[in-house]
């Protein structure tokens, strides 16, 4: 029997952290193993690529260059660990996946969602998510607890407007997909939201597995 | 006037950088500023990206991850280096270009050509080179005098059946466009090519500028 693929996604500050550990927790009590992964990397071609992708360059990146470093690292992503974890029995929880590229390259630096969706398929061929947990959060509170935690990254210092266009890009592919997507307000205590959590997770366990 | 931008393409080991002093030696007589560059890399962020595809990796890199990071260089390379060079009435020559995907992914990794081109479309919309001098030579001797070269980077190492793969694409390449090409018989002396290079050239110049 196959694993169940699952990411979780949202802004910069939005407490996907504490909240992926909550769910790797629920995983385990449901007596799977589990594998935690993250994009862009979570293999180490993939990382070498991610490091191209949020180190800073004196050299504008090109943000088509951008979109197709994601998905050469989601490519190998995807193949070399996620795929092959999934066909063991394994649950893969991975912090960001191809919505991510749908809100930051489409809804943040405005790329073409046509072309978006043209490589996603010429890469992916279809390959998604079974679960998506998106933690919804006011750009503005996910912001001023990322710049709390230090030093920013080339995407993370983009301004307000840049995540806000992110954030209505997640809201789209949310309406566009609801099935796969469990929508949790994390303007909320982060107890709050792990109850929100738990309690979606078990009505989604007891319809699909 | 925008200037031209010229190619280099071959197998390992054919004299490209030879006959690309050559080039650029015979353009300087021709009056043009001329920018040198080369493929996967040409600009910082380019050249971080090509690290990643040439070095040795304990993980196996998938093919279309290749692709991708291939393409992500060449849009950077393009729009950073190349166009606005052009715009600028230089004469840019780049060591290897599109044709080299077409050659090394499609013909060596087997990739589907049609998933090439639909990425060329996609990444590049129709841009290309105004010439391409293609080395072509006996992919034994390309590979011999590259070996004696030294050390050899993830592609170098490939067999002989993967370079009669690549060679076998760059001559469909060539049929395909063979106004774009000047095609060389490599396997002469370096003083027989350079001959038929600036005889092939003039001929080109007289009916192209």
């Amino acid at each position: 029997m196959t694993g169940k693929f699952i990411t979780i996604e949202g802004l910069e500050g939005v407490g996907k952290s504490t909240q992926a550990n909550n769910l790797a927790q629920w995983i385990k009590t449901k007596g799977h193993t589990i594998v935690r992964t993250r994009e862009p990397g979570g293999t180490p071609i993939a990382e070498a690529i991610r490091d191209v992708v949020l180190d800073m360059h004196p050299e504008k990146m090109d943000p088509t260059t951008e979109l197709l470093l994601v998905f050469a690292a989601r490519k190998q992503h995807t193949e070399s660990l996620i795929r092959p974890s999934l066909t063991k029995g394994a649950w893969v929880l991975s912090d960001r996946y191809t919505d991510a590229t749908y809100a930051y390259q489409g809804g943040g630096r405005k790329l073409d969602l046509a072309t978006i969706s043209h490589l996603e398929n010429l890469v992916l061929k279809g390959f998604k998510p079974d679960l998506t947990i998106w933690l919804d959060c006011d750009a503005e509170i996910g912001l001023a607890r990322a710049k709390a935690r230090g030093a920013l990254d080339r995407i993370e210092v983009e301004d307000i407007g840049f995540f806000n266009q992110c954030r209505a890009a997640y809201q789209q592919r949310f309406e566009a997909d609801p099935m796969r997507f469990i929508r949790l307000d994390a303007n909320q205590s982060i107890e709050a939201v792990k109850a929100d959590l738990v309690q979606a997770l078990e009505g989604w366990y007891d319809t699909n597995s």
